[in-house]
């Protein structure tokens, strides 16, 4: 890979602010920075120190573009392993473009998305997953996905792939060794404990691999489904939980045809909220697609919210009809999704007496006594009452123990993808060790494995698969 | 003024980018960060000498926020004069937000928009039009305006006028020191050097209010009136000039009632383009107000460009009625504005033969014959013919020489008030040496023109008036 040449981009946001920097990377960087730089000093870039700050102008022969603050790393001293020059510049786009054209006059060249970062793993500064951790952290807008993303940058994830390959890579020399003594019936490698090895080799791939159920959620924002009939309340609850006016409220029943996605981190974890047409049973044809789409968004969702117009429902004592639809519709989602956590959210309540909220909260009780991983809620969407404990119970049905105890979480398909496949190479090796296989068919097997082990950290790749990863930073990066 | 605290705020362009750039300011601005920073290296930040990076973790308590580069400035060697340090940190808002959050627990308080600065002016790292032509620079967006804004911030405008101020303030310490030995008649102001200094002084201060008119406009982009009758083509020409489908272009006449504004830069200096209803006469009331609107229009622009659709205008040789409406509406705006600068501009030539071509310009340049700034030029805005030669003749009607000279202009309506009131009592200390008044009297009116003076760099200041400009600025400079 020809990383010989300077690349440079603006590393900062962009649009205007007080301050912008660009950046300058590559083995000529230092003297082709000092080649447009004035310190206020005198003194010449090349020969100050690694990690110091100058300040002066970057001129373009003699018309003075900016003055600013150059910052130097020298040698490999750098993100990206090679020398680097950071301008910080005044933050008005029409200086950062003529600082970034000047530069491209001198000899830079614009940095591709991610190069940066791609030189840092070349020059060996950070492995594959590392590389890729960077940009989750950049994109990452919750507590969860922030502290994911921080613990692979920091190597936690690689770390854990690299002790296991290096522990199989120890007996796979061993078991080679013995290929050479063929003759002799030696055994170099120790067979109780190299089952033991894929035991536990199994064990922490299998670990891993189920993760990726928790950690893909927690980093993309858990899907929880809005569902309820038109006019229960569902954009009002949507904008109570967001705190601030992102649905649009009507009182016209069926107004929320399409569904509204928004974001929002409770108690640090993301959840994507899905505002769901409901489930309404209807002969009208549009209605009709809208309850399959409610399915739909139900199955990818990993909460279930159903909200229930509390007094039209249970409005009517003497006409129990409404709460036999209610019980319909519920009994229809358990049985499409029995393992679904179901909370059932009793909505405005303001409109009841204390005494018609309690025999209320006794029958939806009884509604759900049989079904695991339930809930019901008595709330106000409209005064507050209740929103609290509604988020208290969102994070009760999703599994963040493992982000507590700060366990290793996949949280990249590519790494799941190489997991799952060094699981089945490695379930190869223990059907071969059952079998009595002989070295030198385990070892093919082995070698596999270490393979996908070696695709995640980025021991093995290739220019395509690089192409594909950096190609989904953000530029100056 | 209170400057003890520490302030902080995100230096960079706000949202997501590869760095952000967090500016924390004040006396306790290195152990505050230094309260929530572990570098790498072990290293204690307050033991570090000044502009030196390093490279560590931004902590809060055992949770690691994120790897983050610091910059240290020691002493008054910063930008704001007080001690500081810029944190460079991954660029996500969800980041840039936890470490501002941090800072603030940590004892930190928000920066106000320019505050930077103000620091800066107060601990006399720049006087007060250098502050301000910080807030120009960072908005400037071309060449032009950049270069005043740059010299601005270099100290070119308050090097003259603290010059001009020091050579008044001896004389008026001259004529005043006179007063104290009043009754012995003896003069230390020599009356004829004086005399020179007040007429320098008035020369001056004339130029500098004179190009006000030039540079106010170059920093806030050069208006100029496009003029026609619906479907002439100002839409195409309007995109044309700026090279991309910004207005809509449409072929019903009279679909551009509105005035559509946008900004090009032509040889470094900026173009406000201004659209408007044209001039055609008619009954219709709202048409009516189309023309109103038109007439302001042009009497706030510097240039007016007058487009004719010239097929139609010039289409039927044996009617020259066409050729007439033309010519008076011309003789209205001539009339009206006899000094604005007039390009007649022949749309459409691509519809016409080369020796009808011919024929159209001669006329046209009769029409103008007796027209001081005028020009005629023959374009097709939809082949693009003739945009050049009419990006050319805007330029020409522009007086960029003083910016080609790099002579002070004042682009700052504070300063340029200033300086009139300045003028006003330097006049009046004129007509008082042509009166022959007593030193007395004359002083109080050089010490006026010495307090306007002082306004412009700030030797004369109020809390008011220092809001009034800062508030200007965005937050983090």
């Amino acid at each position: 890979m020809h990383i010989q040449d300077t690349i440079t981009a603006l590393a900062t946001a962009p649009g205007a602010g007080a301050i912008a920097v660009i950046r300058v990377s590559g083995e000529n960087a230092i003297p082709l920075v000092s080649s447009v730089f004035k310190a206020k000093s005198g003194k010449i870039l090349e020969d100050q120190d690694s990690h110091t700050l100058h300040l002066g102008n970057i001129v373009d022969g003699s018309r003075i573009i900016d003055e600013a603050l150059v910052s130097l790393f020298k040698g490999k001293r750098s993100y990206t392993g090679e020398p680097t020059v950071e301008i910080s510049c005044h933050g008005s786009p029409y200086i950062q473009q003529e600082i970034l054209q000047l530069l491209f006059r001198k000899g830079c060249r614009a940095a591709k998305a991610g190069e940066f970062t791609l030189r840092a793993f070349i020059n060996g500064k950070m492995d594959l997953s590392q590389a890729e951790a960077v940009a989750d952290l950049i994109a990452s807008d919750n507590a969860g996905a922030h502290q994911i993303a921080m613990q692979q940058m920091r190597g936690g994830f690689s770390n854990e792939i690299a002790q296991l390959r290096q522990e199989l890579l120890n007996f796979a020399s061993l078991i080679e060794l013995e290929l050479d003594f063929a003759e002799e019936d030696v055994e170099f490698a120790n067979r109780e404990e190299f089952q033991e090895l894929i035991a536990k080799i199994t064990r922490v791939l299998k670990r891993l691999i189920d993760s990726f159920a928790t950690g893909n959620v927690i980093k993309n924002g858990i899907p929880v489904a809005i569902v309820g009939e038109p006019n229960v309340g569902k954009s009002t609850l949507l904008n109570a939980l967001l705190n601030e006016e992102r649905a649009i409220v009507s009182d016209i029943a069926g107004t929320t045809r399409d569904t509204i996605e928004d974001e929002l981190s409770i108690g640090g974890i993301g959840f994507r909220f899905i505002d769901t047409a409901g489930i309404r049973e209807t002969i009208d044809v549009i209605e009709g697609l809208g309850i399959k789409k409610t399915f739909e968004k139900i199955s990818q969702a990993q909460v279930v919210l159903y909200l229930i117009n509390t007094p039209s429902a249970f409005g009517n004592a003497t006409d129990g009809s409404a709460f036999t639809d209610l019980q319909i519709e519920i009994e229809k989602i358990k049985n499409r999704f029995p393992d679904k956590p179901l909370i059932l959210v009793a909505n405005k309540i303001d409109q009841l007496s204390d005494s018609e909220q309690q025999a209320i909260s006794n029958q939806l009780f009884e509604l759900l006594a049989n079904t695991v991983k339930s809930s019901v809620l008595l709330i106000s969407a409209k005064s507050g009452t209740g929103i609290d404990e509604l988020k208290e119970q969102l994070l009760k049905f999703v599994n963040t123990g493992a982000l507590r105890n700060n366990e290793t979480l996949v949280t990249n398909s590519r790494h799941y993808d190489a997991l799952l496949k060094a699981l089945e190479e490695i379930e190869k090796v223990q059907m071969g060790i059952d079998a009595g296989l002989s070295g030198d068919l385990l070892a093919i097997d082995i070698r596999e494995a270490l393979y996908h082990f070696g695709e995640i950290t980025g021991q093995v790749t290739n220019d395509e698969l690089l192409g594909n990863i950096f190609a989904n930073f953000c530029i100056g990066k």
